[in-house]
């Protein structure tokens, strides 16, 4: 069942109406609705623009412009009713605007324009936003995990390499790693916004117009730093797209290494944190169970940003110049991988807060005495005994430990000078983990004092971020009609 | 806010609900309700087997089966009413059941049954049937192919390698190639279904029950060919919807480069394929274009289906066993890949059978005379120079020809000679498209002999294809309740 | 630097050779140069089709196989002088073969034959070798784990679900788990060596040929079960890379997870699994380390293999027929993916057969008393509770046991009663771990029973795959040529 | 067969050396010996500061540059002996210098070290100068576009939207667009040398050190702007390899873009491009062909490259703090990726710059009157008609044109203005390639202003990105040893 050819904005040129199953499968109304407001704050811009070009009168610019607020509105309050020819949200609001203005006004909005440099607008207006607002999620993440880290700041735990226990640091120095990373993904997407804030209307469908538009006061209107490049590269460039799912990818990689830890910690064998029950599930069958779900499903879903990210790239890989309608696809991954990521670093942050650490069973954990040997290599290195020589002797006394079910310090020094005579009294004092934290005092590592300037600097990163993301969100605020 | 605990099916351990946050991330309806034929149909058949087992009652069996029948009955007529607490499709079916037949009834279905083991079976429910239908709408597509094939079988057009004229074929043999491609990804499919057609109910959370079920029972009544080999594997299971969602990758894969050369072949430089209106779209900016968009659209969809695919591995991997709440995540990708692959198989059905062939553009373009070159090298071959020398020998006419501005037919028999004392009068007979067609006799190639005989043969494998279609159609119909 | 034209096959038509830089980016004989064998093979076979069907004479077809007898011995020694304008496999075979047998009968070896066909037929041949190599690779696997599995047949061990203990089972259940997982991947091997069983040889560069071929010969001479049914199709068709890396992306998402489970169980937190010292390595800084390396290498390279997949897949995406330069990217992500699976096959195999269990340590962990939650509910349903109603009186059963620091157990018949009256004093003794997993009889469940069960299973599907390797492995040995 | 424990740095732990078969599944020197320089400028590095920081002697000190100094060379000669024991390229070169140096002062440089840090080192020192060298080869890619579009700045050819004829643009142009795209990667790139460019060393194996070591003098002596913040983190840290990989494949992608429109160029249909022949490759069957190879595996190779990007994605997801073996994996695909990118710029540069343009064919198929449609609907607005009814009448003169089988500027005056009123004489001078190009005056087109100043920011932009390049060579050239 075909529908009538008129209801499309291209029908003039088409005997017969797109079928049915065409309809269907090239609509993209269900995915873009949700652009509707940078749909409308993009061509209230260029409205204004034609007007101040002199290319519409003041009067029709007026008139768009009310009957763009009136659009808005219905959308806003739910009674926008779509029709079935409105196979995008482009489609959606010029319909409507005409309806309501009179196609001899609502029409010309569309001039100078073409949907391939107004999706590409309407994309980075969302692109720029969603920046903003990820940024803003990660602030509440670090913040969340630096609470927890002031809280825990000397409370011993193990540092693991290849999950064996390595060496005693403190919960504190832990949750700052992944303050750490977060940081990483906080300036990614900022340099990610450089290039999506970019304004490409006035591209036309591929090499610009012929009328007099004014690009930059558009590019003004909406608070963008510039205007793009080339014209058949604007309308086909969907970078910003591709460098924001991989900014995601990675920041999902982050907190499925977070997620992969909680689950690790909340079980029976680490035991090191305990979930709040408000953030753990039950089992349909095992009445005993208290399952890190929401861990688990932060993990499971990088693999879905992953996705995205690939699903992108393959699309993208091989098209000619410029536009061509395999770009469509752009739009649903980067909703997916955006609200993926949103809503796993909101998760993850009242995960964080919320847990609480059974900070004995780490304490003992993180005092296993195995975990000194490094600290008896490095107390033979103060004695001058060459570092390779050291690590030999200690890999001796492991094994000699192991054989009399010893602990390092249960050798006895006797033994310990057995095996290497620059082996001391004191020695036996290095195998003591408060001492070996106490004696970590390089940046970066978990001794009291570059733990709490790691804090300090932390916290100093975090003020700029929230200062970054307040600043941008106001210079990059929608426009919004004027009140009617 | 936190809603109330009770609503939930494993709330008895726990003394506050689940944040609204924590249920916004882990609830899975939105996702999961399109199962409910699927979850009816495997509880009907594990209550059945409940009451032959005689670990309830046959007169709860029938209860049970008739409040499943009441809740079908509602989500068929859309008057199903979800509340907060359905967390997925299964917690909705099994809610309302109770409501249905009263909580001493109903609280008895999911007895010997866990989430874990009933969403797999769902999932598997689900893979078997869209199996066949994906298998359908291969066979649709491929008689599509072969009705055009048939049409067009010796309808010159040209060969490409590297985009680059090769030699002559037809439009026949072109089609035929997709057809060829068609029929592996109906086997892998095919292959597939083995592994989807086992039945992992009885499998419990993990390692079981402890009651008498009948496993071997639940598969009879669902047509399952077998029941899972370990209980901790079924659970965990998911390699079923990778393979799938392989194939589908696959598969849109080759779509891709159908989209391709429609895209090729309805530019103006190609000119061998006119597409019908309703399959095409026009610009909003340029009111004469005519656009391959649904060509383009099935080509940039196979970049999805492969994210969809890495999303599945990538979640999977380095999960330890058994059941992980990362592998909610399996039924997104699954509904994606498997609609894509479905919508575009229709769509590119309808876009083959509507196309026209300009075949006296493409005619043109085949008999370019430079793709006879070949011809000539073996007619030398038959003369007795080796094909090196013959090959060497061709090199130098075309370039000589280049040089003259002539075709190598143009070049003449003196020219020829003086290269190649072999080449005799009969050589530039050889400089003939139709000739050369009628000359390749040998299987697979685009002679009329072999053309026909791959169309017989193709139009067999169709009609075993559709066999099988229907055949397991028929095996593998969801269980359907007994009329009230 | 240019090198000299006539050193490249196809160097008769172009007036200077190709620049070093391109000669560079597009030699593939670093990649191709292992395919020797395969390209011997499929040549002498070639040239045997050619003397039978009169092509070439008897004497010319004998000379060709001593010289090809020739290159494979002195590639198989070593001594083969690879020359700069040996840009691949086939082209340094061919040179070398003309050195041999003089230009005037080696230059026929490619009469009817494109290195487009060439090389499928070469990647054909590999892939059923490597599908065979894999398959013998896994069964080697699943032999080591049965050895183990028999060995530890009744020993408990925690089943985790979400990495919280669930219910108890045991080694040897578990093992089985990774059993079945291979044996599907075995299958998917089995299914994926069909689709590469096909022989292309006879599609020429893309049409077939106008010689009197006779493909079905050089099948059965190469021991291929069909021959491919569309030229065009078969120059370009890389399905069967795909299908093989896609089953290889799967088996090593299985043994990523076993990579998984064996860090975990080596960690000292779980303790399960002691790694012997000849598979693990030591840390150079922390002399006490003992490292799963072989494990965690494992389960990091699954994303090499599934990186090789998503290559290939966006390789073909968009490729227009017939061959295109693109495939050329075909092998090294197939070998890599081989490779790379094979390799940790074995690996795995010795790293699962040489380690050794803690069977009291997991015993310990396996009886956990609060894993018997499902036992209690379990009874109460054969005491005639609701299953719902029985979860949730367990599960106040457990937060009561919680509270007072007591086991389900530890309750005591009298609060158990308080809490559900239908729980009599049989009730305390199915919170019995060793009774617990006896109740376990359906099959795939770890009850003594269906255990042995699986084994024997197990067993015989090993032993049937080892025969379809052995028979496999002797159908499609490569041809060699005539001893000299 | 298992090699003597003893060559292991690690080996006195252990009883037996490990097995071979696990020796070459863990070996990583035939992928890591590469990075020598790498290896040898951060020993150099951390040795002058342990002599500065008194750990240890300056004679010491000075022994160990020297014997690093002469493994250079050995290095460089390609005299360097490699031993079975060396698994990787900082076992090989420490091996070497305690026996140059002899042990007791060569056992003394990873004194404060662990590989963890040393491998992080190493390879964000390869990051550094990777980033480097790409940035150069992204500037000659410029360049030689930018030669192109200078050169054919005005040269007519179609711009495409859905590979339609859309409108006229210039070759020019055209190019520009990919200019634009390699400025985006070059920023992409420098951002990623900023999160590059921060040195790890000093965090040892996970914790840090207790010896006091200078960690800003070691970033001082190697050029590097900040040290690593977090121990936990700087170990385990591959953000840096992930940034730079996906940065190389959206830049892949850009390549495989341009490497389709050259294929596409040089085809008959098209015929704009003229492939030089030292940039062509010929067919080993069809001597006639010329095939656009270089850019077809250009475009193939782009696969590569993403997934290398889902290889350590995949690879890096759910892995706990700190430093994991998974990890040994960034290598192998870091360096495939860059090497492929860096291959793929310079020989595109090469391409590009040998094209020869056929300016008169594009310009043919550039002037093709449909592409005007545009033109006379901007022409009817600015005679006050709304677009949406322009766009209507045009698409109604399109259809009636083609009925006729007459031009636009064929339907002639009358039609016209049957069609709509407003059309008046002028209307048809609209109908002009030239006029519509000299009518694009606003930033982005292709008229001859905007063009020029493009050129002119284009030329700038890249003497400011070779100016970064210059700069950050210098400033990060590795550390070389004193000379002897």
């Amino acid at each position: 069942m075909a529908e009538p050819a008129e209801a499309r904005l291209w029908g003039g040129r088409f005997s017969a109406g797109p079928a049915q199953l065409a309809a269907d499968y090239t609509d993209s109304l269900a995915v873009d609705r949700r652009l509707y407001r940078e749909d409308i704050s993009g061509s209230l811009a260029h409205a204004r623009m034609l007007a101040a070009a002199g290319i519409i009168s003041a009067a029709e610019g007026r008139a768009i412009e009310r009957g763009l607020a009136a659009v808005g509105r219905e959308m806003d309050a739910g009674t926008f009713e779509f029709q079935p020819g409105d196979e995008d949200i482009h489609t959606a609001v010029e319909r409507r605007l005409s309806e309501i203005t009179g196609a001899a006004v609502g029409g010309k909005l569309h001039t100078g324009r073409s949907r391939n440099d107004q999706v590409a607008l309407d994309l980075r207006l969302f692109a720029r936003g969603v920046i903003v607002a990820l940024g803003e999620s990660i602030c509440e993440l670090q913040a969340a995990l630096l609470d927890q880290a002031r809280a825990h700041l000397g409370d011993i735990i193990p540092a693991y390499t290849h999950l064996q226990r390595a060496q005693p640091t403190t919960i504190g120095h832990h949750l700052l790693a992944y303050v750490a990373m977060l940081q990483r993904d906080f300036e990614r997407l900022r340099d990610a916004h450089v290039r999506a804030d970019v304004m490409p209307l006035g591209s036309g469908a591929a090499t610009g117009s012929s009328l007099p538009l004014r690009r930059d006061m558009v590019a003004r209107e909406l608070g963008f730093a510039a205007v793009s490049e080339n014209s058949l590269d604007a309308v086909s460039d969907r970078d910003f797209v591709v460098e924001l799912e991989s900014a995601c990818a990675l920041l999902m990689v982050h907190l499925s290494r977070l997620g992969e830890e909680w689950v690790l910690w909340s079980s029976q064998e680490f035991g090191f944190v305990e979930l709040p029950d408000a953030y753990s599930t039950g089992s349909s069958l095992m009445p005993q169970k208290k399952n890190p779900d929401i861990a688990e499903l932060i993990r499971g879903r990088s693999g879905r940003v992953i996705g995205d990210l690939v699903a992108m790239l393959t699309t993208l890989k091989g098209l000619p110049l410029a536009y061509n309608r395999d770009l469509q696809e752009d739009k649903r991954g980067l909703f997916d991988a955006t609200d993926t990521a949103l809503a796993s670093l909101a998760i993850a942050a009242a995960l964080v807060a919320s847990s609480t650490f059974n900070v004995e069973r780490a304490a003992v954990a993180g005092s296993d005495p195995a975990m000194l040997a490094t600290e008896v290599a490095d107390y033979l290195v103060r004695k001058g005994v060459p570092f390779r020589r050291a690590h030999e002797v200690v890999g001796l006394a492991v094994r000699q430990a192991a054989a009399q079910g010893a602990t390092l310090a249960g050798l006895g020094l006797a033994t310990w000078r057995a095996i290497e005579p620059a082996f001391d009294a004191d020695g036996l004092a290095a195998l003591d983990t408060a001492r070996a934290l106490r004696s970590r005092t390089i940046p970066g590592s978990p001794g009291p004092r570059p733990l709490r300037q790691a804090i300090t600097r932390a916290t100093s990163a975090l003020r700029r971020n929230r200062g970054w993301v307040a600043r941008t969100a106001r210079a990059t605020a929608l426009t919004r009609p004027a009140p009617g």
